[in-house]
């Protein structure tokens, strides 16, 4: 279902301002479905947003968890506004598409989640590995192909009603390829680290049969290249949506918030 | 106040391992005034534990200024155990000493928690740079001279009642030095990471004529050395006391819970 509009092939979005990007969203006008390769070079982020009763736990879970739950922001309750990693963005409105849950369950998709918001929502912004796409790519290693969401057996460590599997994007790299993106995602511990794991996808657990993001199970991998592993941002919104959440608005899904934070920024805001 | 009796300096604390620090802390048999080179090589933290209806605030606190307080644990209220990084340990009994305070005020400093805890206390553990010491000494970096705790005119980004001044160390070494410290510090985002300045302390409005452990005011520096410095876990302490937390148990000052972390675990449990 590529919803991609006439000339929408003619913008540049790898070069957009995050800003402009965040207005354009704002405004409905962008629609193809994954946020990859937009604003390269800046931090994208997952956004859940729960109510404040819950909020603690949920933020005990990201830090039991660290490497799927980076926490960049938190807004608290009363706020849609983030004021650190994407200033002056308004959280109901400046991403692509929200999800909206009820009883944990997809009540729908939204483009502007407005109607939708309540007073007593806490709102976390968790760093997305696509945020290292560029720093890889200006390595010599490919984001383009061969990249996978899965569940595994890894269970998380739990806090209040939080528990689950970890999900994990694995890539398909070479064997240099692999030693370069081991070495440089250890550099940026807040969007995720180094790999979790290399090698056997079954030493993990991992669901090569039903990925996360597609239909269809993985293909053999070609000969030559090695599966990498690394934790992934979808892991606190599968986790928040298993728990049976009364209410809460995401990210929708490979829709991120652009925030002005350069990936090549090692550390916290 | 030095309180080592009689047979103390025969102990190889350094070479103790935690379960056995913390058995002897327990016990109430560690009397020197800081549990600095005890356990070397493994990380050292600081405790806060504050009522369960400020633990939100807290924790965003330490979100927002993740290097002053890099969170490596916390424990629900209800619980006084550590189950991640210091198994099994009773946060109550198992440092050397714990400081009381009642709105704000230092009530007094215990060597066993028992009586004052209280079931609605959130716990957490918070990295400290002495963490790193092992690391810097085979680096060959210095650590036992020319080491003040300060405090700043760098404001912390509030949250609820948490505002103040980042607190920092500085260290005096040789340009050599500095150069391996920052490299080598870095390394260790979870342990407040790379220095948040190097050279002249009055950039950063750091008090010299109070340092915030001794009475007296910083000497003059030798020649030939530079001011370097790190951001400090007395920061959440002191943040915590000055909100006037109605009640609140610390870890007493320059006595650290010893974890079972080893300090060359650059990444989170």
């Amino acid at each position: 279902m590529q919803q991609t509009v006439g000339d929408d092939a003619e913008i540049d979005y790898a070069r957009m301002t995050p800003r402009e990007f965040r207005e354009l969203s704002r405004a409905g006008g962008y629609r193809r479905m994954t946020t990859r390769n937009v604003c390269l070079g800046h931090v994208q982020c997952a956004m859940v947003a729960l109510p404040e009763k819950l909020a603690l736990d949920f933020m005990i879970f990201c830090q039991r968890n660290q490497r799927p739950c980076p926490v960049l922001e938190v807004i608290e309750a009363g706020s849609h506004t983030s004021r650190r990693i994407a200033a002056g963005a308004d959280l109901r409105t400046d991403l692509p598409l929200f999800s909206v849950f009820r009883d944990g369950k997809l009540a729908g998709h939204v483009p502007d989640a407005r109607e939708h918001w309540r007073p007593d929502l806490v709102t976390f912004l968790i760093g997305s590995n696509t945020s290292c796409d560029q720093a890889l790519n200006r390595a010599g290693v490919q984001t383009e192909k061969h990249r996978y969401v899965l569940r595994t057996a890894i269970e998380t460590d739990p806090a209040g009603p939080f528990r689950g599997p970890l999900v994990v994007t694995m890539r398909w790299l070479t064997p240099k390829e692999a030693v370069i993106a081991t070495q440089l995602t250890g550099r940026f511990p807040f969007n995720h680290g180094a790999p979790i794991h290399i090698g056997d996808p079954a030493a993990i657990g991992a669901d090569l049969e039903h990925p996360m993001t597609g239909n269809d199970p993985v293909p053999p991998m070609p000969e030559g290249l090695v599966p990498v592993f690394w934790a992934c941002s979808m892991t606190p919104q599968a986790i928040a949506q298993a728990a049976g959440v009364e209410f809460m608005i995401t990210s929708g899904p490979s829709l991120g918030l652009i925030s002005d934070l350069r990936s090549d920024q090692v550390c916290m805001p």
